[in-house]
Parts: C-alpha cells; sequence; structure tokens
C-alpha cells in the first residue's frame, strides 16, 4: 500500500526514467495532456462492450490489464502535473472541497444530473 | 505536500462523498472509465489552440484551471481504481519498472518512436 | 437528407468559415485531431450516467445537443480528412471491406470480444 | 469521390454488416459513444509526438493508417447518428450556421480563443 514514501518515489522514478532516455524534448504539457488522453481511452477500451454490471466483475474484466492502464493514467498525471508543481493528491484533495459546494447533499441526492441543474 | 496521510485521505473522502449523496449507485467502472476520459479531455481543452512552447507557459495556462482538471481526473481514478483495490501509485510503480524494460536506454534515447518499433 | 451535393457543400463551407476567420493557422493536423477527441467527450458526455437502455430513448437524451455535437464531431473529422485529401465517407466504406474480412461472419457472430481474439 | 449515392450506401452496408453478426445488441447508443471516443484516440495517436508541423507532413504521418481510423470514426459516428435518424453531414451543415452566429468574423479573425470569451 502506499505510504510516505510511494508517491514521492513515483516522481523520483518518472525523472530519472525521463532523463536516461533524454524524452523530455517530447514532454511539452500539451503533448502529455495528450498521451493522458490516449491512456484514458485504453481503459475505456477495458469496459468497452460491457454492461454496467459485468463491468464490475472480475469475470469480464482482466485485473492485470486494468492495473497496467491505470498505472499509465497515474504515470502521465504525475509528469503532466510536475510541470506545474501541481501534486494530483493535494488538487484531488482541494477539488473534493469544490465539489462538496457544488454538489449539496441536500439537491442531489440519489440524483445524478449534472451539478449545474441545481445552479 | 503529499504525506503519508495525504493519499488514504483522498479514497476516505471520496468513499464519505460518495455514500452522503447516495452516488455508488451511478458508479459502475464502465461509468467511473467514461467519467475519466471526459476528463482528461478537458485538460485537453486548456491545451488545444496552444504551441507546444506555450503550453509550457503561464501565460498562456491557467494555474488554477489546471489544477482543477488534475484534481477530477485523480479522483475518478482513485474511485475507479478502489473498486479493484487497486492503489493508483503502487501501479504506477509497478508500470514504471515494465516501461524500464520496454524502453532500453540503449535503444530509445532521444527517440519517441512506439517501443513497438524496437521489438 | 444528404444528396449529392451535401458533403461537397459541407468541405466548401468550413473552408470558407475558416478562410474568412484566418484560422487556418491554428489547423494543424494535430490541433484537429485534438479537437476532434474533445469533441467526442462532449458526445460521450450526453450518455455519462445514463443505462446502456436509457442511452436508447428520447426521454434521457436530448436530441438537439446530440444533433449539435454530432455536427461538431463531422466538421472536425471533414477538416483533418481535407487536409490530407482523404473523403471520410470513402475511408469509412474501404474500412467496411478490411472488417468484413477481419471480422468473419461465422467467427464473431452475436459475439463482442475484440477481432484479435479470432485471428 | 463521394457522389450522391455513397453516404447512403455507408449507411446501408453498415447496417447490412451489423445485423449479420447479430451485433446490434452490442450498439446501445452510450457503447457507439465509447467506441467513438476509442477511435478517437486512435487519430490522436498517430500524432502524439509530432510537432504540429510535422503533422502536416506525409513524411512523419501514415497516410493509410490515418484513412483507416479516420474511417472507424466515421462508421462509428454514422452508426450512432442513425439511431436517432440523425444525417450527420446534414448536423454539420446546420452547425456551422451556429458557428457562423458563434464567431463573427470581425470579432474572432485570427484569434483562437474560445467563443465564450467574445459574450
Amino acid at each position: 500500500m502506499t505510504n510516505e514514501h510511494s508517491f514521492k518515489k513515483l516522481g523520483d522514478e518518472i525523472g530519472d526514467f525521463v532523463s536516461e532516455r533524454d524524452w523530455d524534448q517530447f514532454h511539452s504539457p500539451k503533448n502529455l495532456a495528450i498521451s493522458l488522453s490516449i491512456e484514458c481511452a485504453e481503459i475505456l477500451e477495458i469496459f468497452q462492450w460491457l454492461t454496467l454490471d459485468q463491468s464490475e466483475s472480475s469475470d469480464h474484466v482482466n485485473f492485470q490489464h486494468l492495473q497496467d492502464e491505470i498505472g499509465d493514467v497515474m504515470i502521465y498525471l504525475t509528469t503532466l502535473a510536475k510541470k506545474f508543481n501541481i501534486d494530483p493528491i493535494e488538487a484531488a484533495l482541494k477539488k473534493m472541497e469544490i465539489n462538496r459546494q457544488k454538489y449539496p447533499v441536500e439537491l442531489v441526492k440519489g440524483k445524478s444530473d449534472k451539478y449545474s441543474n441545481y445552479k
């Protein structure tokens, strides 16, 4: 499980990997955002033809494949975020605060409508 | 900065947020994978018309907007991963090991070709 | 309905629209491919939280919204294809021939597995 | 080149292809929208690491590969649109009228800012 060292370790490992290969020249934020979208599409492909129920089940979802693709998304998200000194976990915690205000429990409970419908 | 508590805290906060709103019913892995793709497209939109150089610059990239969207991607990635007991940071560390073997320094240094070209 | 003039008319209208606005400078194929992905995500957003059954129904899908987004995808697809003198309709007809060979009826009938499973 | 028969022919061929394989059961609009996004990501992958200038050039872009992927996008777009009796070419022509009003020449000439900036 993730401990205090894991996220820092990931950033360091990506940094070494990229500089050893001299790949920073390809890693403009625009290119990283493109790569992130492509990797997300590869996750989506895993669920493409499954029903919503099947998508819950290890009978239909290859765990190793999904884990690899989640890893790829996390790698590109971290690489992109680092370019702007953003910590994705802290960014998510901040966004949760915003979401709590955008979607007040009493208005959205059990509903999936977009928040804009409640403005 | 992320410390030992941050990632666990994020998982817990998402869990509370979702259960308070009774939204788990909408959170099939297939729906979460769709949501992840949509949020990545919102990151991509930030860089849509910029040159690669402009995408590096805070003159052209709105930091707050980017941080919010990175937060959204991290939230959906964590929510999806949790459904399969996958830790995205550990998944990324494991994928880095695979990447190191797929892209040996001596073959790919300074080149952006897909790894399959080196097989 | 589409008649012999419609597709040519679309190409001409896009050409005029872009040149009047001096927007060809932003329309590198890479930028157009990004825009195409963003517009597809906007279609996806229409179906984000619907069940597969709900996605069939005009009770849950806003026709006007969907028509607009399909229009946007078609506009960017045509603009990108034109850069390489590709006709998207002819490209689709050619791809249908390939698909017929990749997915022989006797092997795939009633199955959604990826073609690679049948190789 | 596309003539009066091409687009109708495409719709008919897709219809035959799907019914011969009994695949309509998988073709909920939600699944088709997912497939459309995945195919767009495959176009994006062609341009992933190219500069904007390189993306213009047949030295860097494999024509056959691009034509195939454009074909795939057009096939899914047509299949999805048909579910709602939408003609993608007519939808694009209607959207062009909207775009002409959203982006008046005198306000946006030579600028790529989103239309919302001009409201």
